[in-house]
């Protein structure tokens, strides 16, 4: 079932890795459109224009396919997390990058969210989205926590607690679109509501929301 | 579909709201043992000693028992919030509280948080939840939220976003055990940690990690 995230080097060359792509292309496109992750293998061979046993030679399963797909996406990412630690700049700064980051994916593919949720209700891929996905995620965040610690810049904060109060937020957001409808009245998120949100995340994580006068009194 | 919850002086007197009770119990039991939301009708029939046909009886379908077991869960939790929101006590101290509140709530019951991902991924269920229980935890929320910027104890937060970041800290800790695991080798929430994660999300939320220093720099 493990499928390996192609390079960007690979996919131009290897005819295999093409059409793998576009099948992922395709999953990719069909979620966005339809806002489900409910798609049938025969939806993925009709809109890729590729046989549906193709997915069985690439992924295994459908679940395969998922995996595949969620790691696809969040690569790119991962790997400019790990540019980010080696940067000459504030753990401040990189913390605001790293935030806006996981934002802007959640916001871009909005099946994301779904997606990961559903591959963690199994008990085998969800292992394997922590191993591949969360696990160099709070490296990143350690990192960039032990910088600021050793400027001065951090209080000392428990890593795996930041993990999930950081994830949880984001997630939530694009989770609880029913939530943001019936008590919020709010429709869509749109680009606006993204800077906001993650500003407003930042500024409580960074500062929190007691005034200066409360924290000295 | 839709299910009252049953006040607990109804319980006592009507013979049908307690087998609704013993169901909703068998339920409860079951998933907490089993660390798992599928449980079948006939798991509960013989765990509770009544017909499964009573399931149908009350709740319509299975999804209508998970969706009464969730607001039975958090009914009470509920009922204490709109008492929170009277009560003569600083706005820190009542956000402190429900924090600690709805991280309770998770910690007791492991399954609720798997309960309310499952019921999300219904349209008709997720906006029974999102108005049940979601609407008045925003509404106490926002209250809590004015009267602290009211007294000068908060800084202005917008209670969407507020609610947002909360309610996803408190959901991932619970939803994230796999990641619990792989990432940080940990492998079951206890009291103490349970305590030590309000500590930390009450200070990043009220005080946030930046030091006084830098701050102030």
């Amino acid at each position: 079932m493990a499928t390996k995230v192609v390079s960007d080097e690979r996919r131009m060359d290897d005819p295999k890795a093409s059409s793998r792509e576009v099948l992922l292309a395709s999953a990719c496109a069909l979620m966005t459109e339809r806002s489900t992750i409910e798609i049938s293998l025969s939806d993925i061979a009709k809109h890729s224009g590729l046989n549906s046993a193709l997915v069985k030679y690439y992924f295994g399963t459908k679940q395969g396919m998922m995996l595949a797909l969620v790691e696809d996406v969040l690569s790119k990412g991962l790997d400019r997390l790990e540019d980010l630690v080696a940067m000459d700049m504030s753990a401040t700064e990189k913390l605001k990058l790293h935030v806006k980051a996981i934002i802007t994916i959640y916001f871009r593919f909005p099946f994301i969210n779904r997606l990961i949720h559903y591959l963690f209700a199994d008990p085998v891929a969800g292992l394997e989205v922590a191993e591949k996905i969360s696990k160099p995620l709070a490296e990143t965040q350690r990192h960039l926590l032990e910088q600021g610690i050793a400027t001065g810049e951090f209080k000392p904060v428990d890593p795996m607690m930041f993990y999930f109060i950081i994830l949880g937020a984001c997630d939530h957001l694009f989770f609880g679109q029913h939530i943001m409808r019936v008590a919020f009245h709010i429709e869509t998120i749109d680009d606006a509501m993204r800077r906001r949100y993650t500003k407003t995340l930042l500024d409580m994580v960074l500062s929190g929301i007691l005034t200066d006068e409360d924290k000295a009194g």
